[in-house]
């Protein structure tokens, strides 16, 4: 098991059972640092485990640097969920293509990675407070999440 | 039971600061058998802390059945929030009050308990996986939560 | 200036019942010039009757500048209700902290007046033409009007 | 046009200028007994002055029934608004058409009536303390409203 | 050019019934080029049969512009339906008048020309690609539609 | 039945382009009758060209009906959307499962057909006329949709 120094530790709210009345169960934790900007939560306890990933961005267009983290982020994990943000935007010269069009576009560019992968669109629900959650209901359970996101980093926190 | 200061109280299903980075924390949920169909989420290693509960109902209207029921809180919690379910509805034969006529009609009735109250209109979501979220974030955090109703027992387990 | 028995208020913009068969009551509306940005929108022949004022604003946080107000208007009336304006709004720099956490704060801040008090959330509803409905329906029945908004303010008039 | 007793007043909501700061004036509403389930809101002030009506139904099709009512009301006012109900559902048994092919049923079935109209459609907005505001916003201003369904009685009242 | 009967108008990207199931039915679309910014999209096939027009704009307030613009259109179909865009928007510098007074000012407006007009208030969707659907829903059926708004043009495409 | 080159697919009621202005272009729509209640919508210019299928289902949960007739689409296209609809429901006993687990569900139980496949979410919109635009904008570009639910068969047509 990865030894993670105490004071790295975050929450668990990526646990999706994190509000199952389970007594006696307790659980850690903790931040894995990456490199540059990426942000990772991770809990220790499931590190060794088969474990699934979560990276969301707008992909308009998924580019070059996205491929990389990803690239990156097959590395520690078994499967990753790719999540479509702001799925409801297109047509806009920031957000040209629907989420359609995107799930198309990351799907087919992540086939080269040894890696099962899910692609979802999500809506903005336009309310910071309950995106975490909104988030997990659309995506498969997953470990870890991956963001260069500012606000994303914050509301995971 | 653990004994914790007032000033740790942290209970992660119901409080705001559950992502918070919180070192060596550690803890565990549990459920508190109350009498008849009231169900209560409570973290034990708070229990003995300065505890602020949460009870949610649609108060259309706050009848006697709901009185007696803060009652019986009261003894167990320093505050309670009062939530007031379905808060866009009024003008039905279910639903006849507004949020704010009811906010008039459960201050007024809860004055009487030795006890520090905040009453919030909740309005609907929708949405059940975002409905806890939602419910934290227009309460002031708290430590128990109260129902009745079913469907809202099996979100917040 | 006319007099009347506190169980004939009956103030039009602002109260629920302003659409009730009345008969014989006629009324008139009257602005109240108050000091500084403060504006007032007030009944006159409610003006010496027990009066529950409204007052909103963001409360990001609740500051001096609030805090004064709020002084001022607990000369002026009975009750008070606090509405939390753009309640849905949190974790971004401008608007930090979730709609409970403001009712928190605000509440144990306004404790020390001599007045009743209710604070409630009002989440945005993105429709100014409906604004003034929406905010009646979410707090207890209000006599007067508090705002240094020049958009709420336009609302209400 | 028919006379009616000041005795019978109703409220200001079909006044677009209701909330306006103005002092000295005064004015007063009354409601007009018309036949059978048709509820009239009147202002009498208005009552010998040109006069705007609003009528509101699905419209799920425009039948002879609601070519009675409109041809008893185009009595008694010069122009009218006709408000297309739940404008968004369409598609089904109770209601198979849009908002725009009930809009060209409704204006074509109207033209034979020495009147002028205006046929807008009014989406649902699922909100019962704000719908009247809603449909205020969406209507040119009118002085009295007919409506056979109750809750949209309740609602104006 | 084809010529068809009236009555089998069927213009494809307008229509309502564009996603028929008609197995032999095959039909054409073309762009029409106008003076100016105005952009046209119009189905061939119909051009010399009875036609009604689409023309939307926020009309904040509807100005000489706006006249001329309707006035070119008058001569090119026989029904008109102007679109109030944007129509929940109110009270402020940008759109300060509610759907219901440009539907007024409009309608009032286009009264000297020789054209039956429609004027439907259409309410924003924040979702451009669902923007033509919802616009085809809330008017009567067109075969070409006017727009100087560079969004506008791009969804219609 | 007219063969085109791949490159020139264009389905209209499905391709994303269906509104492009493009003068000399003609096609047409065909009914492909399939077996049981099974509804295809299909465009005959494409029948022989690499084609992608939609399929849209609750899926709560995925089932053997369900799994038989993923089996017989295979066989008639080369990739296949599957909608999750309804995505934003669960915690109830007619909807279970969020949109998340329930593209674990699905995205594991096809994996067994020789069938590239996409498993997308589809949160509900309310609003019958511009559900297709909607399902459109969240997958990837499709020429045929299945669906055993007659309300869906009615918006496709």
């Amino acid at each position: 098991m990865l030894k993670v120094p105490a004071t790295d530790i975050l929450s668990p709210p990526f646990n999706h059972q994190q509000n199952a009345v389970n007594g006696a169960h307790s659980y850690s934790i903790a931040i894995l640092p990456l490199n540059g900007k990426l942000a990772a939560f991770i809990n220790p306890v499931v590190v060794e485990a088969y474990m699934r990933g979560f990276y969301i961005g707008r992909f308009q267009p998924y580019h070059d640097g996205h491929h990389y983290m990803v690239e990156e982020i097959a590395d520690q994990v078994d499967e990753l969920v790719l999540g479509i943000g702001s799925a409801g935007d297109s047509h806009t010269t920031r957000n040209p293509f629907t989420a359609g069009e995107r799930v198309l576009m990351v799907s087919n560019s992540v086939a080269e990675f040894d890696l099962q992968t899910y692609v979802v669109p999500i809506e903005d629900l336009e309310r910071n407070s309950v995106w975490v959650s909104h988030v997990q209901s659309m995506s498969p359970p997953f470990d870890v999440a991956f963001s260069t996101n500012p606000l994303v980093i914050r509301l995971f926190e």
